[in-house]
């Protein structure tokens, strides 16, 4: 598997299906029985634990059997990670407008002879 | 095409390969020559063009020929929408943890006859 090797990669591979961005948002505002957690869902539970199960391998959420139910939690680390990740490119991009716009507004200065003397 | 069927699959899919994430890295410092962008990786030109379709198809990047040479940058309406989709999930996450904080808080502060009159 050439693709999808590090837990990053294993991260956006399972956030790239709407079913399983809708199960972290569930799980967003608390730990949830499966049962509980397939209800939205029109879908056969083995189809719908299968997407669990691409969560729960990347370890974007995690699952215990409490009695006769299997609840089901998010990750933090795991989901911070590839958050970070998007808002540290998001950061680099804006810091490069920043250095863009700094850029244009100094030229502008001084080709309308507003600028610092040379 | 069952998955990665709307922009934001296809945004998680495309980010979810190691390549790919590195262009998406570099193009946030700014456009460049495919050529240029391709150097730092040890694959041929074909494969490193597949990754760049991806990105493309999905409308991360964009790109035009200007004379002979073929420029990349990132679009960031796109970048944004994935980006915004995880920094939502985790401010209710963070909410949602907050508001348990607060909950035991209050519930030691009963617990220890400090809490206000009930």
């Amino acid at each position: 598997m050439p693709y999808h090797s590090t837990p990053l990669d294993l991260a956006f591979h399972a956030l790239s299906d709407p079913t399983r961005r809708a199960v972290v948002s569930r799980l967003a505002t608390g730990e949830v029985p499966v049962s509980v957690l397939a209800e939205p869902f029109d879908m056969a539970l083995p189809s719908f634990a299968q997407h669990l199960k691409v969560l729960e391998d990347c370890g974007l959420i995690a699952s215990e059997k409490r009695g006769r139910s299997r609840w089901c939690w998010l990750v933090q680390a795991r989901f911070d990670e590839a958050a970070d990740w998007m808002d540290a490119e998001r950061r680099r991009w804006t810091e490069r407008l920043d250095r863009l716009e700094l850029y244009l507004d100094n030229t502008q200065e001084d080709g309308e002879g507003n600028g610092k003397p040379v």
